[in-house]
């Protein structure tokens, strides 16, 4: 995934002559904590935070805004092919709300939102953790999901000491999603291990029922 | 995980009848865009945002902030006992940047902010591809790594078509994370597939090679 597939492109941008009332005004009206400052070829030149106006009086205020913004060198900055992964790292790092991202040309093209990035981060966390389940079904042909549901709570009284009827398992991974999945497991490696776990156990009554028969 | 395992108790807070100008003052030297406002028993009453605050005027900057604060009844608020996937849901919501926390008795106890968040989940994100298919050879007793890496090698080329050998496998697995390896197979479904499906071929090559011999 990278930075455009991210970013809004429907975003605030003032330019560097534009007084501090106004861009106070343009902030406050679309609800934006910070603004690209930009020339007339849209060239990133600066950027501006609500915080740093916050502060200044009214004399200030009907000054142009250029000369209260942070200048391009000390701006944190996006390229628009970045992996979306640069964006997170840099969001986290410098704590900050929002990213200007440009183009090869320096032209702002859009702006990643923090808010942005929870939301794709927190789609991963919602998955269905009984979607993993019907694919380990699919993929170890020939095992029904009842066998599977068996295996499961087999492998639970192994593991955990609990006592639990397969259609009790199903109840609750049909509530559950991966991240509370791996939360309940204590991590990721271990939800993994224990799935494998399941699947060898539903194959293994496999084989030893066949052989019975 | 709960909200207060999530949350930063070291927050700026101010009293209703602190004026606009030292409310904008510690939001500017704390760098933070909001702060709770709490009553002397630290009971939240109400919430700023910097944004609010720009639009105001020297005169109105001596007034107290009580005036222009956003009501208790519209502020969005969190419990410390939340699940934290509760902070996830309503920052996504609201595209707010934190969130104020409270206790059972309504006192502010810490605040979630977004970049916290971000951080927490992208470390799932993070975790190296390569402690999964360790997990997934310790899971396969018998099962050496070397054979694992045979039996990736193979099911890639069944499943992409490239040609790849089990070193060069082992080499891309060591560079990923599991971010990355979702992205690359197409969701999370699929990675978990392959896996699997890794698995099966290392455990069939086995079985075929003892009775070979």
């Amino acid at each position: 995934m990278k930075v455009k597939e991210l970013m809004d492109t429907n975003f605030l941008k003032v330019y560097p002559d534009y007084t501090v009332e106004e861009v106070s005004e343009l902030m406050y009206k679309k609800k934006r904590y910070s603004s690209p400052v930009v020339d007339e070829h849209d060239k990133l030149v600066g950027w501006i935070n609500a915080i740093d106006l916050l502060i200044l009086n009214d004399e200030d205020k009907k000054k142009e805004i250029k000369e209260f913004m942070h200048d391009i060198d000390r701006v944190i900055i996006l390229n628009e092919n970045d992996e979306a992964r640069e964006a997170v790292i840099k969001i986290v790092k410098y704590k900050v709300v929002s990213i200007p991202v440009v183009n090869n040309e320096g032209k702002v093209v859009g702006i990643v939102r923090n808010c942005d990035i929870t939301k794709t981060l927190a789609k991963l966390y919602d998955i269905p953790v009984y979607k993993l389940f019907k694919t380990l079904q699919e993929q170890l042909r020939g095992i029904t999901w009842e066998e599977l549901m068996e295996a499961a709570a087999i492998v639970t009284k192994q593991t955990t000491g609990e006592e639990i009827t397969p259609e009790e398992y199903e109840r609750r991974i049909k509530d559950a999603t991966f991240g509370k999945a791996i939360w309940a497991c204590g991590g990721l490696e271990k939800f993994f291990a224990g799935l494998i776990r399941i699947g060898e156990v539903a194959l293994a009554r496999k084989v030893a029922k066949k052989r019975g028969m």
